[in-house]
């Protein structure tokens, strides 16, 4: 059972596919450098920012590889997924640009300010209540009224293969990496990764960075199994997510470990990246460099590409307040 | 007396030169573009990030500029300068870089994260009061004892050289700029731009953006002659100096206008950027968008540059806080 491969994994022609197909819609991102950080560290840093991806985020990415992928005919009846975070306001984004329907389902709890993502570029917003059975119900609903696709936050063929275009750029803008490190929630970005970097550069270690209140992965990795947590509670909120089929084939197959970090140690991270770095970003995007400090003899002298996945917070509650 | 050229104005030569002689000190940093931003603007916006330089401003290349065209004579007695904003931080980014002293004259009524931001870069900071008279004779003392170079913020040949090769780079990462807009305080910046431009994109029309409520360089330009405010009060605080003989040079000859806006619009605007670039920046670097936005006319479909001049900024005390 253990060693059994999912039917539907994206495969390194799917990445370069997506390469092609979403290049029009997306930012190749640039990559920053501190070197106050790099002497905190004792590493060669290279932030790969992806909070300044269109929409703020690198679900961009695979949101576009998936709306642009459609047939006309399955374009024309819409996109739809459930997600307060990124990936709504991401897939938004991609149907807007496509000039096709999108419908987000969100708990009526979600803040005003994720529906109101969605809405600037398009999507409409279904609500539903706050819970797991409320969610499924009114989103059979909508894609039975519609005929919409559903696109998964990260459990989709499509969406990994977008992701791993990431790190195409990441390889290309930074020569002789020794890690990578992402944060890791569903588990997409790290799976993209994963892909791409094992076929162009399998040297390259690979690392996920997650909340200690959030460790699901973490234990799912030490245990051999997926491990899904009851309403975990952190500031990285992106990151509450378990692993599917999917991604967990990436992560138990090419992460070498993932390391957790505490939300002093986060939050701590996130306003260094923002005095050093002088970008805006969201708390789980702060959760690798946080890793990162935390292991130095993990990194000692290396040169580590740290994924920043996404930049959509509350400028009005910021942790360090 | 108009027409009176000032014996030390720097040229496109020393643009290239300095180019060459700071390469390896300061980031090519990145542009970036919203299409949301440009939507409001009804034109093309592409923003030049000089936040994400070292030491978090434009000035780092002015700076580098002058610290390493020193002799080695005339750098072992090292650099000082009187500034309580981004160029007393960027000398001593410099001075350290080089390994030279460095010595900043700073009001002790300066808020202490800037005498810190000077002291982390290895520079020395001495207390004046805050008064004119104090500063000058306090910075006389510092240079009669050590023979120390002064480097100021602006009103220098090796700075504004400096600063000429930002626009180097925006020409070369932005092809067809119709015109480019930057924040005007002693003009450095605005000096370097229309130093680079004039010389490798003479159909580029310069402008400066300027808060109204410290408006010295709008009613110079207008009156013919330079004006100095004394003492204005503006939340863009990079932006309170007034124009020297060198800079004045450039901004007659040059700057198509000065567009002048409110400390509410130079708030609005700075949201804006932070929410929609993802991007620290200080209230004097919004002050241009904040200008562009105010007079469509100017600027309706064309391709504009604007200079994003720093991200050193009280994370703590944001203006819409």
């Amino acid at each position: 059972m253990k060693d059994e491969t999912p039917p539907d994994i994206p495969t390194f022609a799917d990445v370069l596919a997506a390469r092609d197909r979403i290049a029009m819609h997306i930012h190749r991102t640039p990559v920053l450098t501190s070197r106050m950080l790099n002497e905190m560290a004792g590493a060669e840093l290279f932030f790969k920012c992806e909070n300044l991806q269109k929409a703020g985020a690198f679900k961009a990415r695979g949101a576009s590889n998936a709306v642009f992928g459609l047939s006309d005919d399955q374009a024309a009846r819409g996109v739809a997924t459930h997600s307060s975070g990124n990936h709504g306001t991401c897939l938004s984004y991609a149907a807007g640009r496509r000039g096709i329907p999108c419908t987000v389902v969100m708990p009526r709890t979600a803040p005003q300010a994720k529906k109101d993502a969605v809405m600037g570029y398009g999507g409409r917003v279904v609500e539903c209540e706050p819970s797991t059975s409320s969610r499924e119900a009114v989103f059979a609903e909508v894609v039975a009224e519609t005929g919409a696709e559903f696109v998964h936050p990260y459990n989709d063929r499509r969406v990994i293969a977008g992701q791993g275009t990431c790190a195409l750029e990441l390889a290309d803008q930074v020569e002789g990496l020794d890690a990578v490190i992402a944060p890791i929630g569903g588990g997409g970005m790290v799976s993209g990764t994963c892909l791409t970097l094992s076929q162009i550069a399998p040297r390259v270690r690979m690392y996920a960075g997650e909340p200690e209140q959030a460790d699901d992965a973490a234990r799912s990795l030490k245990a051999g199994y997926i491990i899904a947590d009851d309403a975990p509670e952190t500031i990285a909120d992106g990151l509450k997510v378990p692993l599917k089929d999917l991604t967990w084939h990436f992560v138990r197959n090419h992460v070498a470990d993932i390391l957790t970090v505490s939300e002093a140690e986060i939050i701590a991270a996130m306003e260094l990246i923002w005095k050093r770095l002088k970008i805006v970003m969201e708390p789980s995007s702060a959760v690798p460099l946080a890793a990162v400090l935390k292991n130095p003899e993990l990194f000692a002298g290396q040169r580590v590409g740290i994924i920043i996945t996404g930049g959509n917070v509350d400028l009005k509650k910021l942790p360090w307040m």
